[in-house]
């Protein structure tokens, strides 16, 4: 993952330089100013990452999310997972490997947060299991009859949005004192529940994956995806 | 309601082009900037519609409602339920038999959101009747002597508000899988309480009702109507 | 109250013109604007009035507050309580007899909104007073070591700011059928307690007092003096 | 700490021009009109202030935050503690001799809010130490496996940020009638924890400090770092 001599070459500004308010440099930005105004990101906290066919735009590390600038992004070649673009100064992401994992299951785009209300939720879960006597560690958010849950699709791979009598089981895993050391549970997480488009943190966040599309267009309304009740995806 | 010839032929698009603010093209874009920044809708969800005379703008289903533009609406003609104008790409809303319910029975315009407030309220109004051993079907949303409801009309062809010694009772029907299945309760809902502004739907959200108004000014001021305390239509 | 024969005529218009922030007509506009992103007014509730000098500016009723124009302004003499302006189309606030008790009394300004903090807060003493076997109608809001009540001035034609170790006392009015009814009860409250820069309504709002001040700019400042918790005009 | 001769002359005014937006004077109203947004601050309250070398910029007392201007800054320097620029007519800010106790023990920037949440968590630490029947005085603010908190610095003169296993313990400072007199307290509370990067002020709010940095740009990011749950300066 070391960049390559392009690090610092102005010459790739071209990856990151379009007019194009959805090209996912660009994107990126207006996705983080939004996240900030909705009061999920903090600080320098989170990540956001979009794969564009062979190329992959990911925010540094570092950087208050609403002040994100197009020439903050990395930019990865997807098949050799080299940096096509490193902005000088700045440091990748350590999401990195937790979007490269996301990536490699399907995932078009992934965003991950320290939302509070994900916090809660996992706060929550845990309260519950160790109310019922349950293992926390196996603890799903779990949620059905209600209209929001119609924005999350049925599942990677699969047609269609979940219906209102279908049920919602977003897993969670334990958190680690570094986070790129989430990496192995995220992907078990993932393979365990192939369907889901979330996995919460405990007393840290939640990873939401976007789908792959054909229109650079879609890659901002997926992230409209956000639990819990901020999931808005419906087409009423 | 399909659309005629004219469905993707730009020479309709004078239907919504207009510099005044408060033509409806532009007015329901500002209303779902807005709707967005209230945090009333989420992603995708939600559905606005108003009602011009004898031309009906809808808000087209599956577009960000804080990035929506004048040239997605759908423009119906009321009298037949044709389309006039048909964006290409995009899908009218599931809400338009929902819309055209409202219509027939007097509506000036109508607002679906999917609230996390208007839903809150449903979960309390179905938990007191649990907890009062009363049958949940019937349940409506009840409130007086508060300001607040001074901003909600007496009635549909009713001339004035309701006063704070009234009481503001709003039904609650069931949610379906599907939206568009949710027109015959909501007729049903309407007919018997002819008075109500808004029908909340359990589980899902509200449909709010504006008045038809001879000036096109006054469908902005209903659209403030929200339940529950963000109803906000009174003239102190 | 009646307007004079100048009332449609457009030669008072440089009475609410002026390209200074802070003149009156502006300023009311810039706090409408910003007291509907706070969320203490929706839709047309609520009303704002500045009084400088001989004459008194009041925002309309029935204009949306985030929309409100300098040319929507009312202007009333306040030696004579004739208008020198009034828009056509416009109806004057219900506010108005509130807000001229309020000036009778020294006030350079009065906002009134529906927030709903303060209809909260007249709910939760009202509870508290149930709660406690007193009676409703003579109990006031009362809070004391807050630093936020160091943002409220010691009282009517006193100097300075409350202390830390002082305790707030806002009078709470029952509400009526009708805004202008408050006006007798409001005198009581303010005679009653004649150091308070608010008044709160019962399952209604609150009305906020500004001082008068030589320089208009205060008048800004002294808006800012919310209850509860939005009080915020100490000099820390 | 008296104004110098040039306290009411112009030629100062280059020390707070700047086209560079994060220049102190600049980034200060920046920051301020930001924490309005985030109900941070409100009306007057609170204050920032931030050292760039031989200089501290300080927010005025008396003035909107969010209508903060470049040319409100007063500028100390700080080997002398006397004042460079005064801007006529405004008054120092009292948080004064809490922002040099702060840089006098190394902080690069100091902001003072009476944030809401700030007040409340101080409450409740209250209310845990009556229900535990602990002391009140030596009560602190302390939490653990949140992921938040590793946005928040190991300690003044550390390098790193604080782990998810760590434990983030805030002390808390009993409020005093007068602003400045809560500076004995302040100091103290830093020399007992020499580690902390906030003290809060029971039933007031909250000391925020930042970390002293080569690049100016850094300060913008340490501004980030509040409590609770608004810090933010992880770097995923």
């Amino acid at each position: 993952m070391e960049a390559q001599g392009s690090s610092a070459d102005s010459s790739m500004d071209h990856l990151i330089t379009s007019s194009n308010p959805e090209h996912p440099a660009n994107h990126i930005c207006t996705l983080c100013r939004n996240f900030y105004t909705l009061g999920w990101v903090t600080g320098t906290g989170g990540g956001v990452s979009i794969r564009d066919g062979a190329h992959i735009f990911i925010a540094p590390s570092g950087v208050q999310k609403e002040l994100m600038q197009p020439g903050n992004m990395f930019v990865m070649e997807y098949a050799t997972k080299t940096y096509l673009r490193k902005p000088p100064v700045l440091k990748p992401s350590a999401c990195t490997p937790l979007f490269l994992a996301a990536f490699d299951r399907g995932a078009g785009s992934c965003i991950h947060t320290h939302s509070q209300w994900a916090v809660l939720v996992t706060l929550l879960v845990e309260k519950d299991a160790v109310t019922q006597g349950k293992a926390v560690l196996d603890a799903c958010f779990e949620i059905e009859q209600i209209e929001q849950i119609k924005g999350i699709p049925k599942g990677r791979g699969k047609d269609g949005m979940l219906g209102y009598y279908d049920r919602l089981i977003v897993p969670i895993i334990e958190n680690t004192a570094h986070e790129e050391d989430l990496t192995q549970s995220l992907e078990t997480a993932m393979e365990r529940y192939p369907d889901t488009y979330a996995v919460l943190v405990r007393r840290h966040g939640v990873l939401r994956l976007g789908r792959q599309c054909a229109k650079g267009e879609d890659t901002g309304r997926e992230s409209g995806l956000y639990l819990p009740f901020s999931c808005g995806d419906e087409k009423p």
